[in-house]
């Protein structure tokens, strides 16, 4: 009985109309109250008094401009949402990063900051997180912005009280996130919401990325893990308990190289950041296990651009493992492209071609139209830029902001 | 901009607000004009308008009890659709399966013809499938219902058309399977769709088995290969071409058993129904291939019961593999439930211990809560009767019957 139209309680009528009138004017504006009601299906009295209300609130505002039609001229709307600001963090495995974007959907900071996450302890990373959101919540409250929430994406399982059970990556277990962040944070009634990194990446690139448009897409995060954020038909795809994705572990070869899972041959194995880097640098800047990737990752790219050959082979290698775990996933989901985030963009060049191939290889009937593989064009900041974009969907599902707050 | 509310255009209104009466007076009749106004935010005068209608269309009936309350006496609706029914047929490996329901999911007509699917050719098999389908239509037209739709489901990849661009358990390639079986129906008019058996399968779990609240749900055929249905917030999970749930070639070992799709060590080369009669009964009745599983699967049973230790040995291996094949699927996806349909189903009290070993023992975190794993109840008729719901959706859509048809 959960297909089909869903019946919509009263209480929750005016918040999916308000909804729909804000998502018209994203899509359409500057759009007249008319323009509105046309194409909502909704009496012009309502759409006129959901408008007046989101005005009031500066979620909307007029324009100057009218059209010239047939009939009187309209005020037209635009968005406006000017008085607010949404905040997205992302633990990486060698930096804490924060991105700030108002209602619109403009960036109003983006700062990343170097932490070597892999040797810290949970409390270090929290405290750490939230000293770095303090200063971005800082500045963009002393632009007189209202900060409606913070969402942070972590790569492993999130459970629905913003609690993390594992983050195997970062060494962690039943981490109580959100509570400690608000805690730390000093603002109990601050929205934090946390979420897996993967569904936040994949969430921006729907809304920031370049392939917007496509409605079947999965990001594959190339962070401290490798997990897949999927969207399906539009949405993104949490599964029962919002632990989907968990591609990392998909087995290639059960002979393969030891796992920190415990296993062995899975994908993180032979694409995940540590064993990329152990496999393609086996002589490292330092002794001690690498903690601080990006100068590796810039070391690797900089010997497959010199035509290094050891090290292209090694990253073609690569690509081949990551073609066989996309074509797995592909095979369950489906989707019409597949991103690589991350290092894996960071080192696409080299990837893509092998991956691609043997993806089509791999593809069941590939005439039929296989799944597109390319790299996400969001840098390294995906999670974050997501999370800063969840944290506006209160206010996008027709919430209006609390009068006090940030 | 995919997900979020979703702005209809005008000419969906009034077929959407037929749909969110329909579900209402499916979900809680007998019920009154005044509940449904209440219940879905629709005005009276609409709900009214919309009743009258569907009245007309014998969509809707009114009873003669009234309430008994504070207000004037109301005169209570109920589900009607006496006159209409619909088709699912399924195409297993040693039978053909048609059913009829009527638009309340009352089961009109069940029946399973042997059927040598995997020695026939294609057009054998949409000839057969034209014959059952006639004499279903002739039944049940004979009752003075008109069909709204027959739904095949077959066991490969199905394009938007109803063609088969492979199904590598039947044999076939580039199957125009609707637009041959409304040839060989003669009428030309008649809804004939085609979707992935497993597909409807879970269809029929989430209106017709016993979990049809979860709503992150999975079948898993176990007729002619293994393909997941999967359910997904209470969507069907479709992805980009329709081709989701490809899990009988996941890998399990590269260094196991030859596949049929020329790979080693696939799901499918362990649980799917020809390796598991090759596997269990080593000296079958017969000497040429096996084309007729029922008996075998019953022989396999019967050994089983009889606490034949080889064959209690079999299967646990077998449910062994199973729970590894569930393990990735739900790494990906995250189900709350899995059900084994099909032989897998028949087979399931000696499967099912051996495969929530191997789940449990293969889930991240299974203390967070783990996936759920057991038998379909609806015995193999699961696409079948999935093909007959999938046939009533455009009615349930809020689309009306054609004025002619049958």
């Amino acid at each position: 009985m959960h297909n089909g139209p869903q019946p919509t309680d009263l209480g929750d009528v005016r918040a999916t109309n308000r909804a729909v009138v804000l998502r018209h004017v994203r899509d359409h504006a500057p759009c007249s109250r008319a323009d509105i009601a046309t194409h909502t299906g909704l009496n012009k009295a309502t759409v006129s008094s959901l408008v007046a209300e989101l005005i009031g609130y500066r979620l909307l505002r007029e324009t100057g401009v009218t059209e010239n039609r047939v009939g009187r001229p309209a005020t037209m709307l635009v968005l406006d949402g000017e008085p607010y600001a949404a905040l997205g963090m992302q633990v990486s495995a060698d930096e804490l990063v924060v991105v700030a974007i108002d209602p619109g959907g403009n960036r109003l900071l983006t700062w990343q900051r170097a932490f070597t996450t892999l040797t810290a302890t949970a409390g270090e990373t929290v405290t750490a997180l939230a000293a770095l959101a303090r200063r971005a919540l800082s500045r963009v409250t002393g632009q007189g912005r209202q900060v409606l929430g913070l969402t942070v994406g972590i790569p492993g399982l999130v459970d629905t009280t913003g609690a993390v059970p594992l983050a195997a990556a970062l060494g962690w277990h039943d981490v109580p996130l959100a509570v400690d962040l608000r805690k730390a944070l000093r603002e109990p009634a601050f929205p934090v919401t946390v979420d897996n990194e993967a569904n936040l990446a994949v969430l921006a690139e729907q809304r920031h990325g370049g392939h917007a448009d496509t409605a079947d897409l999965v990001h594959l995060t190339g962070t401290a893990g490798i997990d897949a954020g999927i969207v399906v038909a539009g949405r993104l795809l949490r599964g029962a308990r919002g632990f989907t994705g968990a591609v990392g572990h998909l087995p290639l070869d059960p002979t393969g190289p030891p796992c920190r899972c415990g296993r062995r041959g899975c994908l993180e194995a032979y694409a995940g950041l540590p064993a990329l880097v152990d496999r393609l640098l086996p002589d490292p800047a330092q002794d001690d296990p690498v903690t601080d990737f990006t100068p590796e990752i810039d070391r690797i790219r900089a010997l497959a651009r010199a035509g290094e050959p050891t090290v292209l082979t090694g990253l073609a290698e690569t690509g081949r493992h990551l073609g066989h775990g996309v074509a797995l996933l592909a095979g369950v989901v489906n989707p019409a492209t597949v991103l690589l985030g991350g290092h894996l963009a960071t080192l696409a060049p080299w990837l893509l071609p092998a991956a691609r191939a043997e993806l089509a290889e791999r593809t069941v009937a590939p005439d039929t139209g296989g799944c597109h593989l390319d790299a996400s064009t969001l840098g390294g900041i995906a999670a974050a830029l997501g999370g800063a974009t969840a944290a506006l969907s209160t206010i996008e599902a027709g919430r209006l902001p609390a009068s006090t707050g940030g």
